[in-house]
């Protein structure tokens, strides 16, 4: 079995590392060539040099399978556009990266009309993918997941780690549930671990409370045993902003729950912990203080 | 009639000179002697040296009412004990700090038992209260209601700015509710101008639309009011620091909520983001981005 | 000066009426002969029986105003589809219903492609406005925002309820956040009087504590006027079902916050309130009593 | 080794179960004689008809311990003061129930006068501690710690399920921050769960995708494991009432951060979240509608 694998970044390059591993072939594309060359050298992929060129690479397997690792929005609304013309009816485009799940039904409803198949696969697992394999999330017809099952079995956590769970974009919609629940979770740890740390007069170790809780505590995680080894190095975090980034799907899961009308407390402050923690000017904080000052004559902190 | 007051800061100056307007002869204590002074020169109060002297200037009163305007906690809870001897069976203590409403039951009860009478007096108005009148929750027997009535109707709004709401406790308790509420009235008002501002292609003028908002609108409001007139001066605010103070009876509220098993998540999440503007450390955040870190290989920000 | 009303309900008949009164005439439209023919003999709006019948109406005036008071969504959106052909270029459409601000955004941009002026009017004032006056958000062009001025007075509050605000799209947008707070607002005050009944041994009277509130607190505010006179009436509720509605604009705010980046946990919080109320089946909190059970061997409450 | 068990319901049954397996002798009470009959005859442990009886039957064990696994509040506290005049110095209490951890500060403090060890455990692992060990959190001096530890390994899961965390009352502090986590990852995933179902037009299959996330994913977790098992069983939940208990430990967190001054939002919305499945009057809800159709005119729903 030979597939074409578009994105060779963090998420891209391991996969296909995977796969390789598995005895799948891969043909790699990447706009950085050095990238591409390495892969192809150190891991056994067949190299290519433009999209054209990786498609052609798949000349004779039948259907041709184009696997998509690229950011969500334009580069893959076009990577999509640009494939249809070098594709034949039956060819199948997988979208595993981390699109909007009505973005993948429109582009799942659009290929249909031109013949071509599509499946959008929501893929967890970060970087410890690779050697643990991947939680795989997909969403397509029933013919375009039976194709794709050996590369899922490929990828996915020992066999188990891979689903076929609905429609095109029920792949990509579970995934972003997924990562709202994710939102949760962390935010519950990092409150938690903050009320333990603020509690001074006990002076505890967080990594040794973190640690224990991973032995038959009711929290035991996943991403409490990658906490637990994260704060044994250092619990000062001296050195890291206060800044936590938030990508798509936690957004995305807020607004879905708005449109469905169902009240999602926790996703939703878990998401805006996150704005609080990148907004560096505090315009409503200032507007409280001034508030304050205007009903109470409290006085207003200067800076 | 004439009262003792203890305490005259921001809110028992005002409510002295408030109640010197309307006939009723004060005798001011406070620990600035300078302030004494100038509000017996200026507004005719009758000064004294000491509480013991404050509680002998009342000397034919009967009975004798002591008000006091006190930081609550220690302040207040010691300035009660040292007050019993200098009183007699029926005089009345009055305090209209912002005592926790458990306190003021307990002390209620404690000087019932000496023979003393009590009221918990929940005083809103802010700075205004001078001019527009104080709005006045008040917490007693009847019979010690019925005392306090002419002091009532010379502090409070239009004569309608008081009530007796009920037994001791309930007037701390009523205006604890109303801070609660504050809270939550203002940081709805504070979001929501946050989101106009932040809407940069409207280019939005937050003067114009809080003093439109004061005719007609469903948000239309006294804190509404005073925050138009301080966007007209400025609505920069550049030189305010994003820091906004909390004080007891928000977080008392919130306390209160969680006693009753009720839901009161606007109140809980107003009095959070006053936490979160507090917070200059940000250890939460800083938790998030290291376990970002460690399941997805996301870069963390450092200082 | 005569304009065209399409939608006579509870806002666009009141706001007719309002007009009538300034002088202002108007022909008015509704898919209910019986409320065209009523207003038109009580109050002497010009009658129509069709659209093109009212537009028809409106001969000699130039430019042609026509207001519409519709449904958000479709209606809105079919009529301004239905209108165009009617119009000569330099004509006026004001949407004055509750619109998405993007919805109006696009709009206007199409409209102008056309030749016909647009301007987006958020109306706050609920039923109190034909007596009190509308407060009238506006955006539009200069251009636009000037031939409307005696109409925007006629409706508002005391000349003073009205103000083009901004561009196309930013009167809506206004109206919009204005409903966030409100509903940040209202959730503040349902709060708080559920927690003062919610203290039985005070035995609170909420009716006398929210007229009391009115008078020289904080929180003194048109929605608590509002509540205060409610509950004289009756404050047991006990023919309220609990369930609260909720609207587009209510939605949309949170939605703008999400696509801002912007924290406002009062104003989401307050949406999810209603979502709570609305939800009769609480899948979630069966889900919580199935691992309560699972981990800890806790009883599930059964049907 | 033997040391005494008062109270062996379903934790303190399991536990002594689990000590007897490891060879330490335990001297049970439990006021259901049957209880006490059943677990001796059973399992060997060593029965006893009273507080009394037990501790006599302790008699040569030096220290002699005695360990608590009673209802919090009262009964814990109760029993504390009735077992000192049973008790010498040197000897040693253990609560390994769900107590307030500033109650056993203070239980700690005052024991410490008596010349009474203490220790405060908190006991993490629900009904699965049996065969899993338990996750042990526990707070004392280092003189206490190290005696109790053969008990400690006894009942650990794999002998690193226990830790000394710090001095009296941290460990009961740990427990309860544990259960605050706890608190906010069920309702993280329980939002995410709604929101699947809630997407009817996927028809996902809940009991496939908790399974497959518990391969790979970020969100893998025990309480996704229980959850996965038990969705497979049913997910329709029709039998489930949609009521959540809640219970000390997630109230103190909540009131804890107050205390702090820390922000921890998803620690107390879940706590809130349960508050309103609890709630069957809807109160607040009623308010919110009255206050619509004040302004609005908006139509009330009634019973």
């Amino acid at each position: 079995m030979k597939i074409a694998m578009l994105g060779l970044g963090k998420m891209g390059g391991n996969m296909t590392r995977r796969l390789l591993r598995s005895g799948i072939q891969v043909v790699g594309f990447d706009f950085s060539q050095d990238t591409v060359n390495q892969i192809a050298s150190v891991n056994g992929m067949i190299p290519s040099t433009s999209v054209e060129d990786a498609v052609a690479k798949l000349d004779g397997e039948s259907p041709k399978i184009v696997w998509l690792m690229l950011p969500s929005g334009d580069p893959t609304e076009n990577q999509i556009k640009d494939l249809v013309p070098l594709l034949n009816k039956g060819d199948i485009i997988v979208d595993g990266g981390n699109s909007n799940y009505k973005h993948s039904q429109r582009r799942g409803a659009w290929l249909a009309e031109q013949g071509i198949g599509f499946m959008d696969c929501g893929t967890s697992g970060g970087i410890w993918g690779l050697e643990n394999g991947y939680c795989l999330m997909t969403g397509a017809t029933p013919e375009v997941a039976k194709v794709l099952e050996p590369v899922m079995k490929a990828l996915a956590h020992e066999d188990h780690g891979w689903a076929h769970v609905g429609p095109v974009g029920s792949g990509h919609f579970t995934k972003m549930i997924h990562n709202g629940i994710e939102y949760g979770m962390m935010q519950a740890m990092a409150e938690g671990l903050d009320l333990l740390k603020g509690k001074e007069e006990f002076n505890l170790d967080l990594a040794q409370i973190t640690e224990l809780w991973r032995h038959g505590s009711v929290v035991r995680s996943w991403l409490l045993d990658l906490t637990a080894e994260s704060l044994k190095v250092d619990q000062t975090l001296e050195n890291i902003a206060p800044y936590v980034a938030d990508s798509g799907e936690g957004r995305w899961t807020v607004v879905e729950a708005v449109e469905q009308g169902v009240a999602a407390p926790v996703l939703t402050v878990a998401l805006q912990a996150r704005f609080r923690s990148q907004d560096s000017k505090g315009y409503s904080y200032k507007l409280l203080s001034l508030m304050r000052n205007a009903f109470g004559g409290h006085a207003v902190k200067t800076k």
